[in-house]
């Protein structure tokens, strides 16, 4: 592939060769060039001279250097610090029984680390870990995770990078300034995680909520929007983003089918859009829910490559030509704390993204890095992580069965529906404002009448209000979580808000 | 203080009243309201709706929330972290001598730890450093920053808060968009650590470079240049924001006198300026360079007191009406793989930044946090910080008379002047071009020359060039750093500089 050219004064973006050889992909196509997608802002950032610097010390291992103005190791004041990470074979994680016994060790001063009971040595010590990293994150570690983008989305391109993120709202916040200038369009889903809308808002992009089913957005509202578009009658450029969260999506718990996802990337090849992939439920795919059944029962893949053919491909898995930014996080898979995800796309976007890293984030934290690695890299491997998610998976099965019984038990069926979640954290509640006795006030109104009842009869719901993109409400909509708390609560909770609805729709 | 109204469809800040009570400053005036600094992205925040949730929880706590999409801490793979920092007694902290025996401990399911042979118990557990965390960072450790700088800064106003950052580079970008429109011009130092440059040009700042003693910038030039401000020949109006590393500046080693920071305040009140105070090196403030002694004996404080005395004033501690915004930075004195820091100035302005942290950032790696609130506010607590900050004063400062020694032994002085660093880790090398026998090609060529012969020696030192805000270079300059190569890596590496400047210049 040639270099892009971006503008005279771009910098020349440089390609690893080292991605092309990791993948196995030699008989893939290239990703097309779409870095015509850049905003101004992120055409103009070049790579720092001060990593040139390194770049001399590579070629000549005898230079001595009075060059990069890193602070010595022996200088900080952390000698040692020792992680301890459940760990199991994969036989007792699937029944659930991950022992806490795995003792990860990270020294300073140690390059081969001889004190862990796992592995014997550690190829990322401290001293590493705590000095100045490259903007695309330790190697060692966004290693082990283009490894498991390879296993899990197997990118159709040959030229598809990774780079590590501060987590998925760092992720969406750097890719939005990438990809839009103050005044452009983006297609959204109509209900949305209120950060989207509140990163958008300062970056002054104009958000257009695409109306959603059980499925998620609505592809054929996409293409009639794309097809109708009138630049004088909007103000502006048709959108060149789609943002979606196609898995478990917040607030509604929707997953897009797979034919779904593709009528999407269809129409976005069509009209040349970029397709932001933000997929934190991923891994919280679930197994089908039973009514009536006991709900802590719940199958489990009895292989890896069973589970990970139950899993709905990814946008990413089924893009030919570089057109959709992933971004994977840990926070649900792992720890919200360590502020630490990776994005996934074609190398000319990921070359802009690191750009921006080393002006910014620089790179998530080492001690963080170092404890994902010593976990994934060290004690669990490919493998083991497979099976922390099945266990995972399993946990917010049980969970999620949990309120649905209690839904199914205290909720009003006359005025209430919801569709059972494939995936996620949340269950979406749709309530009937035309049967409501004070519909005339408004349907957020009636919406905020019930949210405020749901207070005073001691129950915290979210209203759909909070989460819509647009101005107009189609309906009462509540989003419930089985994130965080036990069953008992859940169902003492849900039985709540049956008696406020009911009471508020003069059923009792 | 009121609200400020930032424009009618801006969100209320809402003052902590906290800050005015931790502080004991009631005697102190209050901040001026400077937010018309603010740029149109900045003003636009808004407070994000899902916090406004966990006020309901805070009000009532027999509530029951099916609210906040938080994963469960039970599901958080990483039981407990074990720390090894070093501790030490005043006494042996001013001998050097610290020994590595403090071990920390932080347990997922402990709210109260029992196992540490430091303090019996941790306020922070990592159920909670591994979890969600507020934009402002962790209490708990943003109370003893806090305090700290109450203790160093003694803030002059009232109203003053502090925030946690990513790091100085990441403290950097957000004040940056928090400040600066398209086309705004900012004033710097004539020569800066590339990345400021990087960071600004991708949101179109015009730069300007002030010329530099070596006390920093001059303030003379400050002035003159804000007084003769012509709109239209300049294309834009007279810069609203100083960027400045007053304390050991990087690349140039120089700091600012008090009677320079002063001036430079003063013309910033009267022409209505924000003061960036980019400062990570602030505690690497060395004692005097002595000619002829022995480099490694190192004048050390006897207490905090007199340690602290011995600190230059920062611009922060001067400053009266809520101007600066002070960047402090864990990198130099713990570790940059750490990735924190804090941002201290008007609570109006840290409020900014928390709505920005809200939906970027978020906050630093909550493991980061747990380290540093074990390491600081458990086991070294107020004084034991500055203990270690003395310390590592006398590290640099045995270093820097190092690289100085091998100056003086090496360089010919015919064509090199230098000024001894009184902080950081930087020594500028002035190199005289008009004595160079090929200065008809350029002051710039002269310097690559230099360069490259260094490469080619086995030398590698950074060029003035790769520094320089400005279009034209003022003389020939090359950045060395005492701060991560050994006494006699650094002696032999002079050396050969040495040679370069001696064939170069024809001397040998």
């Amino acid at each position: 592939m040639e270099a892009p050219e971006i503008s005279d004064s771009s910098p020349v973006a440089i390609k690893p060769v080292e991605a092309a050889i990791e993948s196995h992909t030699e008989f893939k196509p290239e990703s097309l060039d779409l870095l015509h997608h850049l905003s101004i802002e992120s055409r103009i950032r070049q790579k720092s001279l001060l990593k040139v610097s390194s770049s001399y010390l590579a070629r000549d291992p005898e230079l001595l250097s009075l060059a990069a103005g890193l602070p010595s190791p022996s200088l900080f004041p952390i000698e040692k610090i020792t992680v301890t990470v459940p760990t199991a074979k994969h036989e007792s994680a699937r029944n659930g029984l991950w022992k806490n016994n795995g003792l990860l060790h990270a020294h300073r001063d140690l390059l081969k680390e001889k004190d862990s009971n796992l592995k014997g040595q550690s190829e990322y010590d401290l001293s590493r870990a705590l000095q100045y990293e490259q903007g695309t994150g330790a190697k060692q570690l966004l290693k082990f995770l283009k490894k498991h983008t390879e296993v899990v989305h197997n990118p159709q391109y040959r030229d598809w990078d990774c780079i590590m993120s501060g987590g998925n709202t760092h992720a969406m916040e750097t890719v939005f300034r990438m990809l839009i200038n103050p005044g452009d369009y983006i297609i959204l889903e109509e209900f949305a995680f209120p950060e989207t809308a509140e990163a958008l808002k300062p970056l002054r992009a104009k958000m257009i909520g695409i109306e959603m089913d059980k499925e998620g957005m609505k592809s054929d509202s996409v293409r009639q929007l794309l097809e109708s578009w009138d630049e004088t009658a909007r103000g502006g450029k048709r959108p060149g983003v789609l943002y979606v969260v196609p898995t478990g999506q917040n607030p509604t718990g929707a997953t897009m089918s797979v034919q779904r996802r593709k009528e999407i990337y269809d129409i976005c090849v069509t009209y040349d859009l970029i397709i932001i992939e933000d997929d934190p439920y991923y891994f919280l795919q679930m197994s089908d829910y039973v009514p009536g059944a006991d709900p802590t029962v719940v199958n489990v893949p009895k292989t890896n490559d069973e589970f990970l053919s139950t899993l709905i491909p990814s946008v990413l898995s089924i893009d030919t030509q570089g057109r959709v930014l992933r971004l994977d996080s840990f926070s649900k898979i792992a720890a919200p704390g360590l502020r630490c995800g990776w994005i996934t796309g074609s190398d000319r976007f990921i070359e802009r993204v690191l750009r921006h890293n080393e002006v910014g984030l620089q790179f998530p934290s080492g001690v963080s890095m170092a404890v994902l690695h010593g976990m994934l890299g060290e004690a669990w491997g490919q493998d083991g992580f497979l099976d922390w998610l099945v266990n995972l998976r399993a946990e917010y099965t049980s969970r999620r069965n949990a309120l649905l019984v209690a839904m199914d038990k205290y909720l009003p069926r006359e005025v209430c529906e919801w569709v059972v979640p494939s995936a996620g954290m949340f269950v979406w509640l749709q309530v009937d404002h035309t049967k409501h006795p004070r519909k005339d006030n408004g349907i957020e109104a009636v919406e905020m009448e019930l949210f405020e009842a749901g207070i005073d009869n001691k129950v915290l719901i979210l209203p759909g209000a909070w989460f819509k993109v647009n101005p107009e409400a189609r309906d009462v909509f509540f989003r419930a979580t089985f994130a965080s708390v036990s069953a008992e609560e859940m169902a003492l909770a849900v039985e709540r808000f049956g008696e406020v609805l009911r009471k508020s729709f003069g059923f009792v």
